[in-house]
């Protein structure tokens, strides 16, 4: 049997492109062949949606999910939200951590979005932190949500590897109790990246904070944090993008802490 | 006199959203006060179209265009990609130059976007290399047009204060020429950015090559280059997304050039 975009499974399970439903029901939609084979291997996929083409190409995701159901290509085109899906949309549950216990792993390298709204951003921070070597990125305030399609997508499946947190703004306190310093991102910081690097102190186990594109980081954290460190600008640019500034600043501690 | 969608004017402007008109007449579109504040800086304005209000707020803007034309908010929303363009749109010259001027100054640090294709990742990379300090960007090949409404958006400004040069894909030895050593990204490459960073080797002038986030570098460029680079995974990423990875290249560079 094969299903349609009117079938009631899926079109409750495209009610999961919409926050409150995920909220809800604490599941998410990841799409194309790789976010599905990171889900399977998390153990987190609830049912795999699959075209008949799909189903043949990708026999081996297919094996490794317990419940897949078979969709015509409208019905994935409902699922789905990119044009390229590749045939494959899953349910999966959330994955996300309590802080406690990301923090109680003792990560050395941990990357907070403070109210970081846009999705691509968030997501490409996420995996720009995992290939840092990041453990935990915190999704703090009243940051995107980190199971938004667009989200998932740009993690490219990082969202599977690394703690994902979902927390209240005020982070800064457990961080550092866990043993973090504590860094915040803004254009406008005392402290220099590269005079840190010089001097050291990008060694220690480091919380990167980092604000919206649009607004920067809300001055509560900004005042608590141990420092506040720009990106130094050696052209004529105001400002780099957040996730370039993300990706040079978690870089910078990879490389002092190997 | 205000001109609407439908005067001539602003037609002929509103065709300069496509490539072949941008081509043929050596114009485009800048949008938003920071966007046409630095064409007006750059000397390539050739026509200001504002709305009353904008022409209110940003007088100082105004009083800078040699020609100003008033329009509705429904020319303007003609002229605009963005729905949020604060009521500015200029016409403004081409500003790239050849290769060989751009090289003739001397840069030590260029970035060469070959067959990128998409243009928030070019405009980004434009960006963090001038941040980074970059004398030129050079898109090369079948690469996504500078001129491009998304690119120039994604660009913030740094359109107009590097060498944006478009170019054959067979750079490698004019860069060369040019003094520079040229470093090819891929997640293959033989040198590891940081051991490359110990050792030295980026203090050198350099040209950093970068392919499309789908393909990478093409083999000709991969082969002709000095050395082929990979940035270090630290986690479980399998890679970089185009943009962050410029942005951890170029900034290495800048750090050890300074």
């Amino acid at each position: 049997m094969t299903f349609t975009s009117r079938t009631p499974r899926v079109a409750a399970a495209r009610k999961l492109q919409r926050r409150r439903d995920r909220d809800q029901s604490g599941r998410f939609l990841a799409e194309g062949p790789q976010a599905v084979r990171e889900a399977l291997a998390a153990g987190v996929v609830v049912e795999l949606f699959a075209t008949d083409d799909a189903a043949e190409r990708y026999a081996d995701l297919i094996a490794h999910a317990e419940v897949v159901s078979l969709v015509s290509d409208d019905g994935l085109a409902a699922l789905a939200e990119t044009v390229q899906p590749q045939g494959l949309v899953a349910v999966c549950e959330q994955v996300d951590v309590p802080l406690k216990e990301a923090l109680g792993k003792k990560p050395r390298l941990v990357a907070v979005v403070a109210e970081v709204r846009d999705p691509g951003n968030a997501g490409t921070i996420l995996r720009t932190a995992d290939a840092a070597g990041a453990g935990a990125v915190v999704f703090a305030g009243d940051a995107v949500d980190p199971y938004n399609g667009k989200c998932v997508r740009a993690s490219a499946g990082s969202l599977f590897h690394v703690d994902v947190v979902r927390s209240p703004l005020d982070v800064v306190t457990p961080l550092r109790e866990a043993g973090l310093q504590v860094l915040a991102t803004s254009g406008y910081g005392a402290d220099d990246l590269d005079t840190l690097a010089d001097d050291g102190v990008l060694a220690a186990p480091t919380a990167w904070l980092f604000g919206s594109e649009a607004h920067g980081l809300p001055p509560a954290l900004l005042d608590a944090a141990d420092r506040q460190v720009r990106v130094p600008i050696y052209g004529g640019a105001e400002s780099l993008n957040l996730a370039a500034a993300a990706a040079v600043c978690l870089y910078a501690s990879a490389r002092a802490q190997r």
